[in-house]
């Protein structure tokens, strides 16, 4: 939970709430109450954006306030594809002393997530954790692929469901393709892959199936901040709604994750996802059945 | 029809047969017979090759052969990520002289397809034609947006769908959502776009609705020549042998496209098309299913 600033060819947003934890939790809290976040923020947080998050079912018992530091600050700005950007400033802030504890009332959690944070953290949250969750899901990224790897690999072993995307994916394995380094991330430890490649959708894997789902061809993607952490929360969302992990039920939660995060994009921050309704929602995914269905009788 | 030399990272051929009317011939022979060709080829174009065409129900009573010179020749190199090449050598030859003739025995064609060439060529094409054919589709390139957009405008106007790339279909428009330029390149003239984008899949518009249909994830991608025109022989091969141009069956013809360029890519030039029968064209098929089909009711 965290502080953005975004400069997209579109405009320009100067710290605005964003972090992975807010867009996942607003995007689960669609499908599932409670959502039980883990996080730090600073003085600087807005209450207003806590009692919003609350009244949407998201408890925030573990969330911890520093009272003498600012929250982490993130500064951006995409290039014209909106599929890369370049980072101009990162204020770690609270985040440097940062030591996630799993709150007694999340013991029950069935559905866990774990943000992309130092993979020594993540490991400690697993560790906390005393009855064995339905799914743990992890998002990690490439720097610390270069400066913890051997931390990374210990989270991955104990994780169901890693979530990264396509230049992470080949980082990780030195494979170019996916359909390669997808299996060589199954043999570190985890039954089932998600490779997200942004404007060119999602990938589903695990050892036997694959698949796909497109992003939604929009007029125009406005920010992609947090599209990621809302795909992931919607994704996580209605797997915990519908509280099965078969490959079938994840096709399904892919969809739901890829029809939220079109939401997230089009407009700055979490904006969108606040002012959407369950009919928005069934609407796009009626729109998502549309761009990818087709008769099966060749 | 012509010589391809490539580089990939995965090996070299030197002088094997290409050229986009061959790939999509073959392709297009998997559904539908006779295939009509019309191409100009050199005193150094294969019997061999042209036996094979004859025996697949490839027609080539349009085809020139010019005794005193060499066939179209290209050689390029592909980078890494297989999305994209370098020209190293485009030897005009015969090509320099092409003037298309349709023979008579081509005029009851239903179904036209327009390889990339000058638009002046495809121009003529369509006005030897006495009959409306059901469906006329065109490919093109950057090229001829740079050298000949008058003419290119021109043949719009006169085709049901044009296929281009991600990045032909921007610099077409000069707009960067894929959506806002589909909008803009169907003001123009054709009624349906199909909008291609390699590896992430390729996606199909009319005035009201979008398809999308992602490749086929692959473990190695050995030459992506061809792949493209091998697509398009497949689509048009599908809709001549269903005899529909509706949108539902665009959708089909779409996946059977895929399809076909997915076994393409998987050896050098058109050797694989060769290859494969009917069973394995069915069964990947059904990959394709298994890929991007999910249980509908949420």
């Amino acid at each position: 939970m965290a502080f953005d600033a975004v400069e997209t060819p579109f405009g320009k947003a100067n710290k605005i709430v964003g972090g992975s934890a807010t867009y996942a939790a607003y995007a689960a809290s669609f499908f599932t109450k409670p959502v039980q976040q883990i996080s730090i923020i600073g003085y600087d947080f807005p209450q207003e954006e806590l009692s919003a998050m609350a009244k949407r079912g998201i408890v925030l018992d573990g969330v911890e306030r520093v009272k003498n530091k600012k929250s982490f600050f993130w500064k951006g700005r995409y290039h014209e594809d909106m599929n890369s950007r370049d980072t101009l400033v990162t204020d770690l802030n609270v985040l440097e002393d940062f030591n996630p504890i799993v709150p007694d009332s999340y013991q029950d959690a069935n559905f866990v997530m774990l943000g992309n944070l130092m993979p020594k953290l993540q490991l400690r949250v697993i560790e906390q954790l005393r009855k064995k969750p339905k799914l743990i899901v992890m998002d990690t990224m490439n720097f610390w692929m270069e400066t913890a790897m051997p931390d990374l690999k210990k989270v991955l072993q104990k994780v169901d469901l890693l979530l990264v995307n396509d230049a992470e994916a080949r980082e990780l394995t030195h494979q170019f393709s996916l359909v390669k380094a997808a299996k060589e991330i199954m043999k570190m430890g985890p039954k089932y892959l998600i490779i997200k490649k942004g404007e060119h959708g999602a990938l589903l894997f695990n050892k036997h199936k694959v698949f796909f789902a497109p992003a939604f061809p929009l007029e125009d993607v406005f920010d992609p901040t947090g599209a990621g952490d809302t795909f992931a929360g919607g994704f996580m969302g209605y797997l915990a709604k519908t509280n099965s992990v078969s490959f079938e039920n994840m096709k399904k939660a892919i969809i739901v994750g890829s029809a939220m995060a079109s939401f997230c994009v089009e407009k700055f921050g979490n904006t969108k996802l606040k002012e959407i309704s369950r009919a928005d929602l069934n609407k796009r995914i009626r729109l998502f059945r549309e761009l990818t269905q087709f008769e099966t009788a060749f």
